[in-house]
């Protein structure tokens, strides 16, 4: 073992399948026998007994004897074959490249921004759609390329389409809905064909909808919280990734209450896209792995 | 100002009424003026124009020139009057009575128990009602009157008629539901004549309902949490208390998800509790003011 | 009481003083008396027999029968000299002024120019003084006044004298010290003669001193923490106004240890601005009463 | 796979040593060759570069081929010998013994009682040692055999002997200072030779010391905490397993900073003694790892 491995020249394997017994050892033996030296492994199993089985491993590709064409067909044909395995592999040399979508709300927007700026999320952002152009003075301050795409009642199918084929041209890995005030059909979520994040401002399923935070004062709640869910086209109830709550207590106006819950929404949007842009979160039905 | 005030001789004044200028300069000038010493006020007010106020103030009896019904005669006529205010005054020499309503579950209810005994809960408890004899013995060990109502659909009517009598024939201050897995009725409510406070297993209002884990664990949920309210004829929608969360993962299963529940649901009721008992809720339409 | 009330033309008071009977009376009285309508009100003994009484009132002007040197007059004369208050009134109509020092840590920095920017913090910054350049295009960014002034152990008195002269140039109410790598001396502080406000990353008094992830690393603690004081001249011992913890596990490296901890640095300090700019914050002695 | 095995029919598997490539593919082929089926796996590395090396595995013994002593044989030659694991088995059908040492204060105690007493905690307890004769009811309330050794400074050698050889007659697997007063001598900890947890009351290593409460209300602090710790010989030193911590504000008198404390030291007791009864806590040096 060298001491001198570049950090960034790893590779991040998910799997999921069927339970079964042999799983990993077929896995870290593969991975033994080509050299690889591994950093992080964890595993899942809904339940040992015909459920379903987790894995994601980091490792080093220097040690590798297997380029990553070889490595792909290799693995497929000895171990993800043979357990009928759900499987891809990243490499982290490669930053993800993320779609943002927005209306007029700057406050999840801002917070990508900065910490895409200061390194903390390892990606590249190639295009903001948004269907005001409130925000675009913050996009061209941070550099980050921004169109405008005006949605309403009668144009949305169109402008729906402008909006798959814009991200298209770019080519992005994801996208965040940091606070897009309109429901995403099923037909664009379908053109998009990569994951979509979205943050919603409430601890869901609690106040599903559009003015949770009303909700909350009117319901004399302790607590707000957000959720940041995968996009399905049942409203509100993809995947959940993350979720946090903020104290709250009779003194809030609904304005307070807002503004203390706009702290979690950042802070949850974030650790969600931090964990999705680390192939941390595997999907399982409608609720999700996160290692 | 002496030295040697006995902790246990104060009083504790709790008022609401519609605000206006001019309240907390006639409540304090009343109490000075009659010798009372002040050791904490709080006041909440919903909109200082055309809200509702609220005001909680302990103070001192020993320096009082007024007694108890002086005191309650005087501070009618003079303030709560004019004001139009609803109020009451609660002496702490007297520890309050609690009624408590079990099934089988004993998690909250051995916690109750235990802080009674500590003396961090300064109660007593008269009587526990259970519809199952299933806790007995904790209620024996501990030294607390334990009586056994079975309820049936059939004898509900009957059941609650006797579960009211009992509680009147010990008289209760209150009466908290550790988790008590029947509904009271509007009339046993109603016949009780205390605030009831119960512990609903989840974050309300999400999971409202009667197996919220099961449905957390579907939906896939990151936090599980409890929420005390004061009971209401509308089932699981009075004036929230206190509410609380814990961080879960996709490694729970239903059980260590109601594992990790309970010991939110303990500590959820007995800071409820021990909110109520020092009179620090007040009650504001469906939600509720803790000072 | 009229229906259109300014929001924005309201003062905020704030007391201390030896507490004895009768303060609460003859403040609330002098408002009321005068006119103005109390919107919010908070009080705190630290003892009711001997201790020390602090108040915070917010009210508004439009009813109020004095003028502002007329109001301060008169309190002085009939409230607050005859019970040796320390006082004063803020006018929220005027936003404070908030001065900044900063180093190469960016985190803290654009996390206020975020909020300043989306009106969550209601201030002007007038000047951001580094000992360092590094951060210059930041503050252009957000169109903030960047002055580099390098700090070296040589120039260290000249430097801190100009520092405190740029800062009295301008006029500030308080200053931020955003992750500002040097210790400020006695003669700085007195000569600034405002409120400094600093955030150490650490959950102080864990990890005193210059390499808190680092200690906090070895020690295999399970929480990080981040603690907002004020700034006296004996280190990391100011009055603590505010703190946060995040949990970490095995898993952390130092640096991943470093990411979580400005997650939290970041919303302590905000916390500690935002109560500091609303006038929540009394010092008393080492410690601070919040609103 | 057969869908009736039994889940108290499990073993747990953990070890440590240096890390190196295929310990993984090692172990979890062991496993899989002898029938096992693995129901959980952990792993950790400090450092994939030179680092340590941590793991635990749930299987069940149903399908495995061999028994007790010869599996241990086995995995010892073929596994643990070549790669120099430090690694133990524990068989989950036998419950561990907790011995419990403890003073005056009840709240600590009690919590493990009723806890142990509702089954969250799968333990036998053997004996309760306490230096006073105070808790002696509780103990008797619950069932729990329990015997007072008085320990003055003269008497104190005798006193850790007599400790000693009282839990090695009836025999524990670990022992909890549920609050205990003394410091344990380096010759007890060795004469008992099994793990050793304790409770501080305090965020270690905040508030080292005899009156954590006293100094974090004379600091100001706006959290109090608690941490649970292996014992070694350096006081308040070991290997810290769980830390929590309660939000407090100005309010708080000692004895409600007290209060609120002593909530959190049950919580991170409870779930600190909840991770080794079942084998998640791992000494790394002076740190733990905690699957």
């Amino acid at each position: 073992m060298t001491l001198d491995l570049d950090p960034r020249n790893t590779a991040r394997l998910t799997i999921s399948c069927a339970d079964r017994k042999g799983i990993v050892a077929a896995v870290s033996q593969f991975l033994h026998h080509h050299g690889a030296n591994i950093i992080h492994s964890d595993q899942h199993s809904t339940d040992p007994q015909g459920g379903q089985f987790f894995m994601r491993m980091e490792f080093h590709l220097d040690g590798l004897d297997l380029a990553r064409d070889q490595f792909e067909r290799a693995f497929q044909k000895e171990v993800a074959g043979p357990f009928e395995m759900t499987w891809k592999v990243w490499y982290t040399a490669q930053p993800k490249r993320m779609g943002i979508m927005i209306s007029k709300y700057d406050h999840c927007f801002l917070d990508l921004l900065v910490r895409k700026r200061r390194g903390e999320l390892d990606v590249e952002i190639p295009l903001v759609i948004s269907n005001h152009d409130t925000l675009r003075g913050d996009a061209e301050m941070f550099g980050v390329p921004f169109t405008h795409v005006a949605v309403t009642r009668a144009n949305k199918a169109e402008a729906e389409a402008e909006q798959a084929r814009l991200f298209a041209e770019v080519g992005v890995d994801f996208v965040v809905l940091a606070r897009y005030m309109q429901i995403l059909s099923g037909d664009l979520l379908q053109a998009l064909g990569v994951p979509v994040i979205n943050i919603h401002h409430s601890f869901l399923p609690a106040f599903i909808g559009a003015n949770p935070y009303r909700a909350a004062f009117e319901r004399g709640v302790k607590l707000v919280g957000a959720t940041a869910h995968y996009v399905t086209e049942e409203l509100d109830a993809g995947p959940i990734i993350e979720q946090d709550v903020a104290r709250v207590t009779h003194r809030e106006t609904p304005e307070t209450l807002m503004r203390l819950g706009r702290d979690v929404e950042r802070q949850v949007l974030a650790r969600a896209v931090k964990a999705h842009v680390e192939d941390r979160v595997l999907v399982s039905g409608n609720k999700t792995v996160v290692f």
